[in-house]
């Protein structure tokens, strides 16, 4: 089995991309364009995901399944595979564990094995940055974070790059995990204030909930018109964010509208018969000027994020040719 | 990120397994052993397959999914990716491409990563040997062979084992593939003659269907009582090797109930009414003394082999646990 960590040295070559070496390669920007750039092929169809396999599998309380899809125009093919398992806490291990696995759609070969932890916390933060790139006012000045675990930090680094925001806002169920969200300000030298719900909510132009709540934090009366809302927690029956009856102020967008209405935030708002699937625009057609976004400084829009196979394939494939450009991928032959 | 052939060298070991390593350390009793134990698990609830996707992807004519499952017993977890390429005949490769991956099911984290070509047909090989080890007359001399393409040379070697087969006699659509199997028979010294179907039906003991035809090859009132027959070429809606006529003499077993009757060959069967799902009968009853097998020698025993992802993970953990014990495995860390 010849090794090699040359690009083009090996026949049939597989490339291997670990944890590490995305991080090293994989930056917030290259993340938002594969993210932008997916988004849109999606709504042109010309890229589609597949049916999710999600099982509890009986051992260690894991969750364990894999989205995957295809990117016909990126010629991007494969899955991710993973789950959240409860009890790495105590070994020290991420509790959600992934690995993206990439074919070439020519001939079904395996292509790339690339560490998906990473690229999940970038891809995700990368979500509601485009949907801020695309939604929000350009004058927002305030950004509000509802949640402080793991994701929080990413989505706030994505964040803040998109608006000149002036300050941060946050907070989270347990007041203890908010000094992480601080932190990043500090060093952004961002102003950051940790305040309750209903003064988030006034004080924000853009929010991000990134919690795993099962109901509503956000009251629709609190949210002021012209607020950007990015529900980012919500992916799984059950799991719920913010009041339903905000969908009916809102404008609102989403990933995949499949996705949104059986899994996502807007699962509730149509269970109540507050909104009506073609209610919700897909952002592909937003990013594509396909349908419009925002029309004014009025509209409320909200992004319902439910997280897409081809997200995970969209950040794995760039990850994977800027670590082989950069001769960092460990390439071998799998014959 | 640190390369080693040695086992235990790295922590949070990635094991990749390659395709000449699997059938340098993976024997037909490794795979026999190995798909024994796992439908035993499957008939006992220890182990289960999930959904299979399965997805047209609209490029190349290709046909991509996966099959995962996960066997408590075993602990083993993961997938085998891939599909068909009808157009790879032309680039000198194999139609069908397989990769499996596992999981460390106490963690999620990644363990394996293992070349499935090899795999798919040793695998595929032991799943009708173990139907004859189980269901075929003691007594049985000869060997029917229908069908002569690149997977009947797996299933004749395996079976060749299981009984003191004194002749094999053989039929395909296209007779010019016929010295494949001829080929394998004076190999191991054991008389061959191509007949044709009638007579195939007339002189064998245990006959294997391994086509990928869509319409009955053999009539019911050809085959003869004592027969045992292993249906191993139908795994998609509208494919079919046998008169569904023949469900109504025979004892019918399968790896997986649930898939016999949805896309294996007792579909047939059971859309004409001939039988129901409960006249079928998980292998693995009979392999753990559970259920009947064959009870006299006039019995017909049908053994409708599907292929399940089960069989693809126990295979590829064996191969995985023997190359890394014969230094042949390449261990890295994807940290």
């Amino acid at each position: 089995m010849p090794v090699s960590h040359q690009g083009n040295a090996v026949t049939n070559a597989v490339t291997i991309v670990s944890e590490s070496v995305c991080e090293q390669v994989m930056g917030r920007q290259d993340a938002f364009t594969a993210i932008e750039n997916v988004f849109a092929a999606m709504a042109k169809k010309d890229a589609c995901n597949f049916p999710v396999v999600r099982e509890a599998i009986g051992h260690a309380d894991a969750i364990y399944g894999f989205k995957s899809g295809f990117d016909r125009e990126g010629k991007v093919l494969g899955l991710k595979s993973g789950g959240y398992w409860p009890g790495n806490t105590r070994l020290n291990l991420t509790n959600h564990q992934s690995t993206i696995v990439l074919f070439d759609p020519d001939t079904g070969r395996l292509k790339s094995l690339v560490g998906g932890n990473y690229l999940t916390a970038l891809r995700t933060a990368a979500s509601s940055a485009v949907s801020i790139a695309h939604l929000a006012r350009k004058d927002s000045k305030v950004l509000g974070m509802v949640g402080a675990g793991h994701q929080s930090t990413f989505q706030l680094r994505a964040a803040l790059e998109q608006r000149n925001f002036e300050k941060v806002v946050a907070w989270n169920l347990h007041p203890e995990s908010l000094p992480v969200l601080a932190a990043v300000c500090e060093a952004l030298s961002v102003p950051f204030e940790a305040v309750n719900r209903k003064a988030l909510c006034a004080q924000s132009d853009v929010i991000i909930t990134i919690t795993s709540a099962f109901e509503a934090l956000l009251d629709s009366d609190w949210v002021k018109p012209g607020t950007h809302i990015a529900c980012m927690g919500t992916d799984t029956p059950g799991k719920q964010e913010v009041d339903p009856r905000l969908f009916a102020r809102a404008k609102v967008f989403t990933d995949e509208v499949v996705q949104s209405i059986t899994l996502g935030e807007a699962q509730h708002a149509m269970a109540g018969g507050i909104i009506k699937e073609t209610d919700i625009v897909p952002i592909g057609d937003v990013i594509n000027n396909a349908r419009p976004g925002r029309t004014n400084d009025e509209d409320i829009t909200l992004f319902d994020g439910t997280g897409v196979g081809l997200q995970d394939l969209a950040v794995a494939s760039v990850a994977a040719e800027l670590a082989v450009s950069e001769n960092l991928a460990l390439v071998l032959d799998l014959d």
